[in-house]
């Protein structure tokens, strides 16, 4: 599900939104592109410090989306600048291997958001 | 409202995420940094091309946040990089001079998407 262009806007750094479902409304917090871990089966790990909102709504509600881009990679005709909105389930952890890893890189971290990709769209 | 901290993130070329509030599930669409034009009141004008879901989703409820940021710009405590979530309500117009001042810079548009800040937030 994962594509090459993908893989190259996470090589370019910018905004990363994260929305999760409210039960009032949808909530946004942000991360970096460069962030964004991917596993070899292709779920996405962040480094989470505060997003307690973001943890609390997807404990009601796993569903989460993600937008993200970079305006120095090539989209679809040609277009200077491409992105992609992506859904998927949502889990927070704060042990294991993978936490370990995750914080290997991200020594701020306190959890991990860990996203189960369930649809990438290529935007423009 | 808008801070001089906000207006150095829109001269450095970014993602903006637009969340409008769908009666399912929050919708997301993307612009650009540069494509986000402030008013001397302080609305800011987006060009709208398709965004057809945001349109009737605001039609329906008129809330809407956008999040944005750079790498590039000082946030709190020196850090490198910052960012905003803003609340507003949207609304969508295809004629007047703001329209036509708007279709000058981006001929591409179909619609204006304007949006009344009630909310700025800087994140970090």
């Amino acid at each position: 599900m994962i594509t090459e262009k993908f893989l190259e806007v996470l090589k370019d750094e910018g905004v990363v939104s994260i929305v999760s479902m409210g039960t009032e409304e949808p909530h946004i917090v942000n991360t970096w592109n460069s962030y964004l871990v991917l596993t070899p089966d292709e779920r996405i790990l962040i480094p989470a410090y505060a997003m307690r909102k973001t943890e609390k709504n997807t404990n009601q509600n796993n569903k989460i989306k993600l937008a993200l881009g970079s305006r120095n990679v090539i989209g679809y005709n040609d277009y200077q600048g491409t992105g992609f909105v992506l859904e998927g389930t949502a889990k927070f952890f704060d042990s294991g291997a993978e936490y370990d890893m995750m914080k290997g890189k991200f020594p701020f971290l306190t959890r991990v958001l860990e996203v189960t990709v369930t649809s990438l769209k290529q935007m423009l």
